[in-house]
């Protein structure tokens, strides 16, 4: 962040008055300039004991395995945020039933909030950033080509939650390099 | 926004393509600059069945009533900003128990992660952002001066919880006037 996107003035990295780190601030328009992390939202899409994955058809991970999900939109509830993504990489209709995870990626500025949810049918495809869409068992998981470690041990979670037959809300925070 | 953050240059508002929704553009980076909800993260920081509240030195809501509770900061997980919080406006330490409330506001665009957690003594006292810091019990809550009705909303889950001897995760979505 070099300059302001109100004034166009170049920025200075400083701490303000009464804060206690350094933000971007503008010396012409007197604006600062917050960073803070945004929130992916998405579904674990289930049916007959299978959950909906979906292979990317975008950097990063061009190839590998994911749950629908995406960055939250301004205007747009968390809820309908993850409906939004599961129709937009899957088109996939879904039925939420309860938030199923919330996990912090502190070192990318990043917080999943992920609900599970019964696909209301069998109707459900790629859209534009998935290169294919299918249901899998536990056994069927592509467990070696998943693209996110978070979406891994939430899958693990739903699945020993099929077997105890009680779904909790699962938190945690996943330590990744920067 | 009007002018880039990156190379300074003045910004367009048009859709990229591929995208379904207009964006800040830079024609001269093809910086493409997103704007997305922000979180508030917070404590119940509760003792003897009373709960701690800050009442406002700042703006917006000056004076009026709030649980500890501000913007995720980069680089912390949803619970050391919510510890963090406590600290800077209670002066409070806190063992947290779990996740109690997430709470959407679309219209602000912005998402609540409460956590519920004890006080670990009665050393508390107002930080900088408060005028005063105080346990209430449920009788005693200022209920006609509480800042913001995200936290009227999740107070009252938490004392109905309180009866029942059960704490579940509360979710909703709080409608507000742009």
């Amino acid at each position: 962040m070099n300059f302001c996107c109100q004034c166009g003035h170049a920025l200075v990295f400083e701490i303000p008055i009464g804060d206690d780190r350094p933000r971007h601030l503008c010396r012409q328009c007197d604006a600062i300039h917050y960073l803070n992390p945004r929130m992916i939202v998405g579904v674990l899409p289930y049916l007959d004991n299978k959950l909906l994955l979906c292979k990317r058809s975008i950097e990063p991970r061009y190839g590998l395995w994911t749950l629908p999900a995406g960055f939250l939109e301004n205007g747009e509830s968390s809820e309908q945020g993850a409906l939004r993504e599961s129709w937009e990489e899957a088109r996939a209709k879904i039925r939420v039933d309860d938030l199923y995870a919330v996990y912090d990626i502190p070192q990318i500025n990043q917080v999943y909030l992920l609900y599970r949810g019964e696909l209301t049918d069998h109707n459900f495809g790629p859209g534009p950033e998935s290169l294919e869409v299918e249901l899998f068992s536990e056994r069927e998981v592509p467990w070696n080509n998943m693209a996110f470690p978070v979406m891994t041990a939430v899958l693990k979670h739903y699945f020993n939650d099929c077997k105890l037959g009680h779904f909790g809300l699962h938190r945690g925070v996943i330590e990744r390099k920067r």
